[in-house]
């Protein structure tokens, strides 16, 4: 067994004590009786099938020139990828869409007043990173899909930018209208600052990596350590994707050759001003010629100076030209047809696609699951055949917008809504801890399998590993009443989302972190020197992502009754639930406080009268809401999701088995449980996003938002959207509750 | 009246609308009837007698050379303080005493590998700032009482340097046994760190002023702005003032010409390693030159670097020589004589010594009790004469070490015990908001004063605008119970620790502050130029200050019953009490948790293994303590305030009068109070402190610590110690509550 090698190599280089070996036991979901033994026989083959050095060569490989979308490595690395899965037996192809992808003809920044400065907008070549001097075919720094433009004006530093940011420059009487904000990235994805800069009047928007969030404060700066130096800036996308992710031009279709294309002009993701994200050095002489106001205390960074607000009196000047191109994403979709029940759909994907040579992101993800790929084709090789189809995936252009998974997606919609059972995603990976996100029909399935494989640092699980840590950080919450992990609700930021939020396919994401810096994010540095010397250097991890997504693949294609429970589930909705109730109670509080403190004169009492302050509106009160509906049909679900636990057990305790027509019947109902929670209307303003359990905030971008429709409209004050949204996500756990019972009357012994 | 001109010009300069004037109104506790109105009237002179150039000319004179103790000016400025008290009708004397007060000979500090770095140990002179050129007066930047030294070591970073920092250093595998550590300011008082870091085995130490808390971070620096630059260092004292302030060679006994005094070597407050103070642009090369662990999040600063913790490969040499001289401390007491009860002293203080030029501190503070002084010996002149006596006190030798109140206090103890009713402190004073700290049975008392002074920037009245920004700020704990502003409990840091830890004088603390930067303390550019351009340019809160402490004083001095109040005192102690009791409940769950998880093998299952983890070592398990005592004592605190309160506002609404004999029998009751609080032997290890409820912490230094001997023999983990205490507690409560019960009786009709 190679990988026991690998990481027993890992712990004694480490110094570790080994301890006592984690060992995996205890039945698993879906597989009754003497299954579970041949499921484990077969996934300690599995883990015999990987190999960390094929991880260091293919990412060895694969990161050795950039390979963005519409690059010539680009191509060669998808071609790679798919003659690989060939060899490895996959039935593959790779689906090609023509997509928008802008880059730079014209970048320039300068700073006209009160002093000249000239932004260099150029990371430096390091002869300890082996490939930082490819620079014809680097990408220059820039945000995808910002507009042309060509602007100057006053600056004003905006924090983080988002909403509440500018609240606080309007308390201080800054308006932006008509000037350049510089933002520094964190506290929202990046798209959100341009978008609101804009709504609220700015020309321009810069964002810039200040050192205290990405940079010396994190540690050790590039080549010295991992952290991002003072030249380094972080490209990356900002078209709209709250709005809808993929090609800006075919929102909802594929972006196939001949696919009907908005114009340019009318392409809502792109943005309203022109965006251009710059370095700490870069960055510093602006910030620097910001007089006016103090910086709130939060606002201030770690670049040695007194951080002000302005607007003025530094000026800039900022021109932006793109090649508006539009160029090929090749996607690589890999077959392995199911024995039994090949119109059930396991999906695997991560992305090929970076924004230079990738090596963590997203090649850390993309090797582990080659491992996994490989794997699996030589146990098929050996004669078995997994009873529902594996699909693996290789996506393209992630990095600009999602936009090769979400073109698959929206091309293949109707045969993917029919038969996905799921979709599990991975993207960078590192060394550390598990990281669990997604669907919670798919929380206890998840934990099982982190149950099952063994961190290679320590020797126990990783779930337990993940565990220790919460414990050791003091983390008091624990486990859920389940005894598992909570995982993560999913909002964005990698190519789960067409998948579960437009598709409605239970998916999850998965990936180790925790112990590796993260300072090459959309670098040059994002190097094969880079991740070797800093991030995994073992490749331990992959190996470990690779157990842990292999289980999951595994599993669920083989399981003789799709591992689904509503449980956690249900806990979870009704814990949301509570958060946006507790939420408007909130609201109704601190609104009658403010107003209350406003009339009193408070807020101007308490100013400074030195300086301007301008105190906020008063609101209109908070009313009364009835979520009566949304309590009542969470009350309904409880008792499916208790009832189905029931019987589920009852089944795998007794002698009876469901015939594989009953057992297909059941899976189709599990796993379209999912669509169960979308709404063919989809949220506000947004149609593309139909579910209605999760999304990415409108204004933050990756973080999710849970209950969307309810609580993006509780945060808008739009009370009757909010009553509306109720009725519709009601409606929506009743159907959810419907399904449950449905599949629960097979599993009864006197059936439907 | 001119007061009022110099309010509404500041008000207008800041272009704030004046709104509805504040007026005071409502009785006040002591005076009743129509005694109210006289006192009102009384006070409108008092405010009449104010004039903000007062202040200005005085500390322009009095801030215009460097005057620490020992100084020629310094002398120069008790000889002005006395000449005015005289002129202003006090019976006036200078008391002298003979006080160690070390200056240096040589100080050095370089750093000797792994390059060579000489610290320049100097603060810059500026054309803005007139008297920084005072090169010839100046002490040098230094903390007295570091022992003479001569060491050379490794460098370890140690953050704050207070105890929980070490033990961070030690799960990171780290001693500084034989290292120099450098240190940060803050999180402590400044003589903790050298005292923690010899304990841990240190061989010297140096404090720095870290940018984020002291420096660009904070703010513009000078001469742009208040703050500190890079080149500003904090002198102070190190001296081990929780074991006892004042003079380190004779505690408890006034430092007198001929007052037997320890030898130098037994001196226990001296400190046990070599100490010095040095700039950020000092400490920046050292700090930079720091290999070893990442220092956590939370410990690294505001400079342009990665935070390391050392050991090395920087080594540092410090040596340190001292003059070791004994030098006269000046301190003016100017007595107004009492008319009826001349024998209850009401005593007014604020230090004159400076570490340069002092103009905020403590100059500041110290010509608002000037104006104090001139307005109330211009009552005198009309004929009003207080009803006790008043005791002007204008300390020398503070910033060494209290030195000066703490002699006195010494010196007179047996009669200040007998005679002083209380003692009402201030020191710097600042632009913003009242601070108000001190014994808790003056609590309703001081904020009555509140009430009824106006908030020269706004017109609502200080306690308003205090109020104002509790609320504003999302205070959502408001006032206490009483309506009125909680009081902090006294620490120590400033002239009032003599009096309330020492002799159980009740005292307060008080002092405007929270608008004007604070980046001049203890440098050179502590200046009346710095003053007037960022502090209180205006003297308005000068003027505010003087009202304040102004009215406490005629208030405690004319009352015809003194205004103490118990039933804030009650639940103040019983909250106290909560929190102790919380505490040890808090640390049985912690190391039940701590021990649990050390067991469980969970911190090294989440420790990275890439670096060096030490866990803790498991602790004893926290017993049950037996709290009872402290209850029940409290049960009985709780009805004799009750009743006391009860008894007072039935005097106060009927028409009975206490006699004059019976006024003064009540009196001496209440003001020694505080007296019970006391416990001869003194805390445990340091018996100088004597008070029982309030104490500066032995390891927070100013920071209090209330119940001081139940809270640190929890915190030390010493159980029997708790219990002792906890008997020891609880008897003086029973004290406290039977004089108040003998108080009461004389109120009732019936009589004692």
């Amino acid at each position: 067994m190679r990988v026991t090698t690998v990481a027993l190599a890992a712990v004694l280089v480490l110094g570790m004590p080994t301890g006592q070996p984690h060992a995996a036991e205890g039945p698993i979901t879906g597989f009754p009786g003497a299954q579970t033994e041949a499921q484990r026989e077969l996934e300690a083959r599995f883990d015999a099938g990987l190999d960390a050095e094929d991880l260091r060569s293919w990412m060895q490989h694969l990161s050795s020139r950039p390979h963005h979308v519409g690059s010539p490595f680009g191509r060669e690395v998808a071609e790679f990828i798919a003659e690989r899965f060939r060899e490895w037996g996959y039935d593959t192809e790779v689906e090609t869409y023509q997509v928008l992808f802008p880059t730079p003809r014209i970048r320039r920044l300068e700073m006209v007043a009160p002093t000249r400065f000239t932004a260099a907008l150029e990371e430096p070549v390091l002869t300890e990173d082996r490939t930082s001097d490819q620079k014809d075919e680097q990408l220059p720094t820039y945000n995808a899909y910002s507009i042309d433009g060509d602007v100057t004006g006053e600056l004003v530093y905006v924090n983080y930018g988002v909403p509440a940011d500018y609240e606080e420059l309007e308390r201080r009487g800054i308006d932006v209208t008509g000037k350049v904000v510089i933002a520094r990235y964190g506290g929202s994805w990046r798209g959100i600052k341009p978008k609101v800069a804009a709504e609220h009047g700015a020309i321009g928007c810069l964002i810039y990596s200040d050192p205290r969030d990405d940079g010396y404060a994190q540690g050790d700066v590039y080549p010295d350590g991992p952290y991002r130096m003072a030249d380094g800036a972080q490209r990356g996308s900002v078209a709209d994707m709250p709005l809808f992710p993929g090609d800006p031009l075919t929102p909802n279709v594929g972006a196939t050759e001949d696919a009907e294309r908005l114009d340019l002009d009318d392409a809502p993701t792109l943005t309203k001003i022109p965006v251009l994200p710059i370095s700490y050095a870069d960055a510093q002489p602006l910030l620097a010629a910001l007089a006016g106001p103090l910086a709130p205390a939060g606002w201030r960074g770690g670049l040695p100076q007194t951080y002000h607000l302005g607007p003025g009196p530094a000026r800039v000047h900022l021109e932006l030209v793109f090649n508006w191109d539009i160029e090929p994403a090749y996607n690589v979709i890999a077959r392995l047809e199911g024995r039994e029940r090949a119109d059930q759909w396991v999906l695997r994907g991560n992305h090929h696609d970076a924004w230079v040579n990738g090596a963590a992101d997203p090649i850390s993800g993309l090797v582990a699951m080659m491992a996994e790929a490989k794997a699996i084709g030589g146990l098929a090789r050996t004669g078995w055949q997994p009873r529902r189809t594996i699909v693996f995936t290789a996506w393209d252009a992630e990095e600009p917008g999602l936009i090769g998974s979400t073109e698959w997606g929206e091309h293949h919609a109707d045969e993917l809504r029919e038969r996905a059972v799921a979709y599990i995603n991975t993207d960078g990976n590192g060394r550390g801890f598990l990281n669990m996100s997604g669907s919670h029909t798919l929380e206890r399935f998840i934990n099982e399998v982190a149950r099952d494989v063994t961190d290679p640092e320590t020797g126990v699980s990783v779930f337990d590993r993940r565990h220790a840590r919460r414990l050791a950080g003091g983390d008091t919450e624990d486990l859920a009443a389940t005894g598992d992990h909570r995982i993560n609700a999913l909002g964005s930021g990698s190519d789960y989302t067409p998948f579960l939020q437009h598709l409605g396919i239970a998916s999850l994401n998965l990936g180790y972190g925790g112990e590796s810096g993260g300072g090459s994010y959309h670098s040059i540095f994002d190097s094969f020197d880079h991740y070797t010397r800093f991030i995994d250097p073992t490749f331990a991890y992959g190996i470990a992502l690779a157990q842990t997504a292999g289980r999951a693949v595994l599993r669920l294609a083989d399981a003789e009754l799709l591992p689904w429970d509503f449980t956690a589930f249900e806990a979870t909705v009704s814990r949301y639930a509570d958060e946006v109730m507790t939420l408007t109670d909130d609201m109704r509080d601190e609104t009658a406080r403010q107003n209350r403190l406003l009339r009193d004169g408070r807020f101007t009492h308490a100013a400074d009268p030195t300086e301007t302050y301008a105190p906020p509106d008063p609101e209109d009160p908070v009313p009364h809401l009835n979520f009566a509906p949304v309590r009542n049909a969470l009350v309904g679900l409880a008792e499916s999701a208790r009832a189905h636990d029931v019987a589920r057990r009852a089944l795998v305790a007794g002698s009876d088995r469901l015939s594989t027509d009953q057992a297909r019947a059941v899976d189709e109902i599990l796993f379209r449980t999912e669509r169960s929670m979308t709404h063919p209307e989809g949220l506000p303003g947004r149609p593309w996003f139909v579910h209605q359990i999760y999304a990415p905030g409108f204004y933050t971008g990756y973080g999710v938002k849970t209950l969307p429709g309810v609580r993006e409209a509780i945060e808008e004050r739009a009370w009757d959207e909010v009553q509306r949204q109720i009725s519709r996500l009601a409606e929506t756990i009743r159907q959810v509750a419907t399904d449950i019972d449905r599949a629960t009357q097979f599993l009864e012994p006197a059936g439907p």
